[in-house]
């Protein structure tokens, strides 16, 4: 397998609540509506999904829980956290504290009050309208890229 | 929020054994063992995680289903399928049956044989040795960029 992961599916109960969390909450701006044509049945998904442009080619996806069931052939189940975080890295320790507070104003529940870590991040964790978890990260001994430098094909992609 | 993901973490129940899976089973070599060096207890979470170096800076991280309920301060669960998926696009359609079978053959199991989508992917899923979705792609409308020209700064990184 060549590293590379190229898109990450967010299972969500309420795809317009949660494109809205994301869009209008949090700021995710280059998002679009896809799929809406393919309504689905009772064996196969719809497609109705929202997608976000990342730095890098990689695109976020929100879709329908019940969808990604019947899409990926497994039974639904009901939400929970824990099986995954997403890490989202910021340039300061005021940048973490600021974007968990703007979580929290969009309807996030954090899980603790941010905090250092005994591996030299000051990190702290939300959970989305549907429990999954980011986690907000100043690594002093690491500036992240400026998203213009990382995301070089976000123009013609 | 700045439109960018920089790690995703996933829940696991044995470190090593998954690390295998993905290193030696699926092949993702630029892997490296972190955080040993903290050990942890009832309260704080051990630092070892297995790393893994992916295009555009992107890090695929596995780390202990314990250990990640501890750093985000929620309850531990059992495993649970059907939270998220992570697609990994692939060249052609016969990388997508190979991939899966490779996958297979490591210890995943396929939830379903691959098939066309009614969006006009061809793709087929499995599940990791914790139940994580990977769906493998292959998208006739897109050309995966090759993982060098994606990942500009991966000698530097």
């Amino acid at each position: 397998m060549e590293p590379h992961i190229d898109v990450i599916t967010l299972a969500v109960s309420d795809l317009e609540r949660s494109l809205e969390f994301y869009r209008d909450g949090l700021g995710l701006e280059s998002c679009e509506l896809v799929g809406t044509e393919y309504p689905g049945d009772d064996l196969t998904p719809a497609g109705a999904a929202a997608m976000f442009k990342l730095a890098g080619g990689l695109m976020l996806m929100l879709y329908p829980r019940s969808e990604l069931a019947k899409d990926a052939n497994i039974a639904l189940a009901s939400a929970q956290s824990g099986e995954f975080s997403i890490g989202h890295v910021v340039p300061s320790r005021a940048d973490v504290d600021a974007l968990l507070a703007r979580a929290e104003d969009a309807g996030a529940t954090l899980t603790d009050q941010p905090h250092d870590r005994p591996w030299g991040i000051y990190s702290g964790y939300f959970r989305d309208l549907d429990g999954h978890l980011w986690e907000v990260i100043w690594n002093p001994g690491r500036v992240p890229a400026p998203p213009a430098a990382a995301d070089p094909g976000a123009s013609t992609a």
